[in-house]
Order: structure tokens, then C-alpha cells, then sequence
């Protein structure tokens, strides 16, 4: 039988991607979903669209509502940043960081991966791409494999490892949409926009609409989803 | 003026301990409290009642609803062991363990002192009289700093520390106790019980009803909180 994995899915392309790689790699898929008062609330049904298609073996969506945190123009009445050039990206940790997201995220995960019997979970972070956040970079996800194997019952009692898989880490955009593309991936299922209309169309302005609209642009190919007319 | 420090407070002895030691070090306290779906769901009462008696420049509890994800005897439906000896205690992780609980309860700690730009996280874990839990350990407590300080906007863009401090590590039961009393900690507010009625009696045979009880007799001083009568 085929080992579980928990797979955190956002909705997005990089975490589709990152499942259908799982689900290569001969893993039985549990997918795991954030509801953390995001203003871009519609990659939830993203997320269930994508866990649908793809046959995961479960989907567990949790209610976390981050809002009471605040501190990221994804939670708080902050404004998304539009129109930035890779220069400006690189400057520096923008204002949609959300504090110690992947490890509230990855610690969910966690819990999740011991209940189930799991030892693999995976991440669709990227480091090439990206916005810059601290908690997308490989010397914090090994630590944080680090932190875990000294956490839980399964890997302290049980003397068993955790492995903390990141298969899109070192790609580009455009290589992570080749991959996906290759692996039978629907990029139309997705949902990527910060800023979305109520009914999903994605602004095409945002940073993370701008690094996947070049990513289509440098692998050649159109990318499926609706951008809002301006 | 002082700075802010964020402290685990769960309502019981240690975590109230361990708000009087942050308080007489200096720091400004700010409480995180987490109602996760714990049956002994009293002590967000404790918490609360102990947060106004010490004066905290916060309270935040946060609903997270660990009972979606189960595994353990405190979120799910399965039996708080009673009476157990020592010997018993220390055979291995007990059923009442909660998979990955530090690790989820950190996390948040680690946004929110984020968002107050506090660099000083306390946590009462202890590692002499406790249930054997993996994430109490200071091997763990070293392995999540150590994850932290790559996780986050402040620590790795601002180039600031942000330290973990255990302060009844390497207490036993009866020290945290006495350390608590010199401090003024009045322990009558605090609720330890793992399955207590639901007007909050405590039911005094638990793990953790024996740990204090015995702490509290090794001390020389009598528990002023009220035990169910059998």
C-alpha cells in the first residue's frame, strides 16, 4: 500500500504542482487547507476543486483565523502592492508576508502527519520566484525538519523520521509549470491572485499574479486562468 | 520601558509560574491562551481570572479546534488515565498527549510577537515532573529557537534574536512551587485538572492532579484549589 503524505494546498499553482508530484512519487496525497482569513478567500474553493480533481485521499480544510493576529496585508486592511518590477520585488519582505505563516501551517501539518501514521509531508515553497519570504528558504525548512523530528511522539517514542519534502524549492516559475504540465496538471483548477473580484478573476497586478504570469510567458505556454479586463 | 515578552498561559501552575518569573525579569507580559478543544475546557477560565490578577498588558485566546485533527485523550473521546504510579507515568508518552501542541501553540506565539516586535517568547514547559511529552524537552526547545529565528520577517530582515525562555526546565514540581509563592503567585486561581467537572472540580487522579498534589505536599504547603470528593 501506498504511503500517506500530507500535502499542504493553498489553491495555488505551486502547491497543485507540488501534489501532482507527490502522487508521482507513489505517495497516497492527504491534502491539508487553510482558511486563515485571507482576503483572497476563494483559493479555498480552489483548493477543493484541485483536491477533487486530483483523487487526494483526504481534505482536511481548517478554520485558523489569522486576522486576530494581523500583521500582513493578506489579513489586515492593508493595500496588496500592484505593478512592482523584480527590482522593487527584491528590495525587501513586502507587506503580504503573513508572521510565521508556514510554521503555523507546517505545525498543523505536523499533528495532522502523526494522527494519520504519515512520515512525509510536502511544501510547494520556492525560492527562485518568490516574494522573499524568510519561511520559504531551505535553510529554514531544514531546521524545521530539524525542530519536528525532536516533537513528536512518532519520531521520539517511535524512533522513526520525518521528512519534509520541497520539490519545487530551486525551480523557476517556469520550470515548476513545465513540470506540472508534464505530470497531466490542469493550471485552470488553480487559483494564484492576492486580490481577487468575489467571483476569482485575478487582478494581474499583484506580485504573485506577476511571477506566474511570467512563468506562463518563459515556458511557452498561455496560462488558463480568467484575469480581470482593465 | 519594558519590553514585551509573549507567555504561554494555559490557566495552570507552571504557565502561571512562569508569567510571575516573566514579570519579575522585566518584560511587559502579553498572554496567549488557546481554547483547542480541550475537554478541560475550565481552564481558559483559569486563564483568564490569572491574566487580570497579574496584570497582563494583553490577553489574546485564540479558538483553534484541535479536535478536527484528534489523536489524543484530552481533544478526543477516549479515557483520561487515573491513578497511575510513577513507574506507570514514566513507561512512555501517555494517551493524554496532543500531537505536535507546543509546536502549533509556539507558532502562534511566534506571530503575534512578530506583530508586537516582542523578542522574548516564555513557555512552562518542565522536564523533571511532567508526562514524558517530547515537546517539553530542552532538546526541542533548542531545535524550535534555533527553526524561529529563520522563520521570521524580524529575525532574518531585521537581524534581531529572539529567544525562548523555559525558566521550570529543571524544576521539579515542589521548586515551582516555592518559586511561585516567593513570587506571590496566589495558585488558588489555577486550574490543573485534566478531566475536572464542569463547575471545575478537580478530579485529583489524573497525571497532572498527582503531579501537583505531590508537588505541593513536597513543598509543605497545602494546594488551596478545591478536589472533587469521591
Amino acid at each position: 500500500m501506498s504511503p500517506k503524505a500530507v500535502v499542504l494546498l493553498s489553491g495555488g499553482l505551486d502547491s497543485m504542482t507540488t501534489l501532482a508530484v507527490a502522487k508521482a512519487e507513489g505517495f497516497l496525497p492527504c491534502a491539508i487547507t487553510f482558511r486563515y482569513g485571507q482576503r483572497h478567500g476563494v483559493e479555498i474553493q480552489a483548493a477543493e476543486r484541485v483536491a477533487r480533481a486530483m483523487g487526494v485521499a483526504e481534505h482536511l480544510v481548517l478554520d485558523i483565523d489569522l486576522r486576530r493576529i494581523g500583521g500582513s496585508a493578506l489579513t489586515a486592511d492593508i493595500d496588496v502592492p500592484k505593478d512592482r518590477d523584480r527590482d522593487e520585488m527584491d528590495a525587501g519582505i513586502p507587506v503580504t508576508y503573513v508572521p510565521a505563516r508556514n510554521t503555523i501551517f507546517l505545525s498543523y501539518a505536523l499533528a495532522w502527519a502523526e494522527v494519520l501514521d504519515a512520515l512525509d509531508i510536502f511544501i510547494g515553497v520556492n525560492a527562485v520566484d518568490y516574494s522573499g519570504y524568510p519561511d520559504c528558504r531551505p535553510e529554514y525548512i531544514a531546521a524545521w525538519e530539524r525542530m519536528a523530528n525532536l516533537a513528536t511522539k512518532a519520531t521520539t517514542e517511535g524512533g522513526r523520521r520525518l521528512r519534509v519534502h520541497t520539490p519545487l524549492i530551486d525551480l523557476t516559475k517556469a520550470d515548476i509549470i513545465r513540470r506540472g504540465l508534464e505530470l497531466g496538471v490542469d493550471y485552470g483548477l488553480t487559483s494564484t491572485c492576492y486580490d481577487p473580484t468575489p467571483d476569482g478573476e485575478a487582478c494581474g497586478r499583484c506580485d504573485a499574479c506577476l511571477l506566474r504570469l511570467k512563468g506562463f510567458e518563459e515556458a511557452g505556454v498561455a496560462d488558463p486562468i480568467a484575469y480581470r479586463s482593465t
